[in-house]
């Protein structure tokens, strides 16, 4: 093990060693994930005939060969056992100034209620596209791996839909930022 | 299979299927994914007592029990075998106006011309943190899951330096983005 360090001496908070804290470094790390700014998506997929979403900001390109993303999901969500039995998902990136459906996906709603607040039609695998979306990726899901509390969802992408004007809402530092 | 949709009429692109495509997706993937914005950083470990060092936006937060990331990896990366070997890793989340940082992890220098040009200093576990960062988050490497050619690093995290003034250097549509 090497010494401890900081960023710098002018410009750096104490280092956060996770072992030595009593809660394991659980709000250490939150805390260092706000500042990980990520586009933020609403993820879909239908049951039956009824749309399903949840808003995300853990999703990651993987490889483009073949074309593959995913998702981290908590199996404590309430959306959870409906993506655990689905096949396919749609991740909704948001264009710029869509705080308000970011809030909607991640509210109390119901699942009912939030597809009332927004337009959105089919994809080819069934899966809801949001026309509040810059880009939807329209997936099959592949693979599920599991971690701690959450799963990741690893899905193969069998195509999109583009905005024709691009623009992302990101999520950073616990602040909704704009990029156009 | 459902009717093919575009986002609206009025604001739309074609819908790309993928199985259509001669390329089976691999440039409409590509485009598509300059749509989900990301922040950049630099992954860094130690092979014997040289520093590495990669850009990379491919990384997420997975979960907080126990604090866990994960970083995709092609490969057929120069630096893959060093890190396909590795036991840690460091996450250095740049900050807003390090885009030379990030050309240098990413263009042709060497491991050693690369690290010449940064201020850096060992984490805990011995991996390099960059004076350049936003965050820095130092992580033992739990388990690698290959996907098409790439390996997706699920990595613990063991603890994290954060600057005192956030920002993030942020890569969406194809462009650096400085978010403050």
């Amino acid at each position: 093990m090497s010494e401890i360090h900081s960023l710098s001496n002018r410009d750096a908070v104490a280092f956060e060693r996770f072992a030595d804290q009593s809660d394991k470094g659980l709000q250490s790390f939150r805390n260092g994930m706000a500042g990980l700014g990520s586009a933020v998506n609403v993820i879909t997929t239908r049951v039956e005939d009824f749309p399903v979403g949840f808003t995300a900001t853990a999703v990651s390109s993987v490889t483009d060969t073949p074309p593959t993303l995913l998702v981290c999901l908590n199996r404590s969500a309430s959306v959870f056992e409906v993506f655990n039995k689905a096949d396919f998902l749609c991740v909704n990136t948001l264009c710029a100034y869509q705080d308000v459906v970011s809030g909607l996906f991640s509210g109390k709603k119901s699942q009912t209620e939030r597809f009332q607040e927004v337009d959105w039609k089919e994809f080819i695998t069934g899966a809801p596209v949001l026309q509040t979306s810059a880009i939807a990726f329209d997936c099959a899901i592949s693979t599920r791996v599991s971690v701690g509390t959450h799963d990741i969802f690893i899905c193969e992408v069998l195509g999109i839909v583009r905005a024709e004007s691009m623009s992302n809402l990101v999520y950073f530092n616990r602040k909704y930022h704009h990029l156009t």
